[in-house]
């Protein structure tokens, strides 16, 4: 268990950078850039070439030796890992400020994310309309996830309130839970959950400039 | 280079699990709850008992063999390691609809960080009130962290404008950019970066989604 544990730490770790290798790989191919070397690449990165080399070796390579990287090959056969290949539908679960705010962004740049529905249990808020979106009440949310196939659902309503909502989505055939709520959840194995709790990473920008105060002083 | 950069990682991850130690033992305070053993907070929290000791043995331990963890000693001296017993000033900088929403919930569970201005280059959005901030001039902004002890700028501008924006707080004695702009920012070692890329983190569900699909296909 210890052992699996530290598997899968490290192909987190190397999922994480996924998404900025496909930032920057995009921003290479719209500057019109057709190759680039490893040691290119790590550079504009800010990684080693050996942690660049290591990372995409555990996906193939994609890498000719001596001739570096097809900047466009690479760019969709990352976009593929990461499943931008396809659309994925969401439904957004609190059509509160935030979740306002992520329906009028939820297509971060044409990647395939499809917002379908937003839900909410407030009586106020339930018929309004969020971006051409009219907010739909709790109780149709169930029907709604198995006939639109919608794989995500956005959760952006208080604690109290997320575990109960995220139990009752097991049942839906829901893939993943993307969770803004400010509490972890405790789903079965085949749905994924993606926690974003903005005040642990504010924490840990604080708590680096604490460290840097340290190691600086006098 | 690449042994630092190894050890460097390893000691990110740690850091990464501090907030939600924090919080569960927060809870746990609330709950009334007074000791813990390792086994049963780890449990809790989802990790090995090995990997919650060998977490907190980086910090000292805290522990005493065979008597667990005082919940509120633990809680304490977690939050001082991030930084938490002290206040921290900051600004917004970008008065859009994200930025509103970061000033009207800056202040998670009174963590200590305490928002004392909003700026903006925005003529139409300069002089007016977002919870009780009037929005300032973006010309007024480097003055205005020297002469208040600003230690955070929170970017939550176009990344167009950003590194811009981020270059020039440089000279200002700012300790830290919490950046919501979807661009990395390139800072030198005094000031440390936090990068929140909201599509990255959708994206690593979409992989593990795509993960669990590939293995449990058939």
């Amino acid at each position: 268990m210890s052992n699996n544990e530290q598997e899968n730490r490290i192909s987190q770790a190397i999922v994480s950078r996924l998404p900025r290798y496909l930032r920057y790989l995009t921003e290479l191919e719209t500057d019109g850039v057709e190759r680039i070397s490893s040691r290119e690449l790590s550079s504009i990165m800010r990684v080693t070439a050996s942690q660049l080399r290591q990372d995409l070796n555990n996906f193939g390579g994609f890498g000719q030796q001596g001739y570096g990287y097809n900047v466009s090959y690479l760019r969709d056969e990352i976009a593929k890992l990461l499943g931008m290949n396809d659309e994925h539908f969401l439904v957004i679960i609190g059509g509160g400020r935030f979740g306002k705010i992520l329906a009028k962004n939820m297509n971060f740049n044409n990647s395939g994310f499809v917002l379908k529905g937003i839900f909410d249990n407030d009586e106020a808020v339930i018929g309004t309309d969020i971006d051409g979106h009219i907010v739909m009440s709790m109780d149709k949310l169930s029907d709604f996830v198995r006939e639109n196939r919608i794989e995500i659902a956005v959760l952006t309503i208080p604690k109290e309130s997320a575990k109960a909502v995220a139990n009752g989505l097991c049942r839906t055939g829901i893939s993943g839970i993307w969770n803004f709520s400010h509490t972890d959840l405790d789903m079965p194995d085949n749905i994924q959950v993606e926690n974003v709790h903005l005040s642990d990473s504010l924490m840990r920008l604080s708590y680096r400039i604490n460290e840097y105060r340290k190691n600086h002083a006098g």
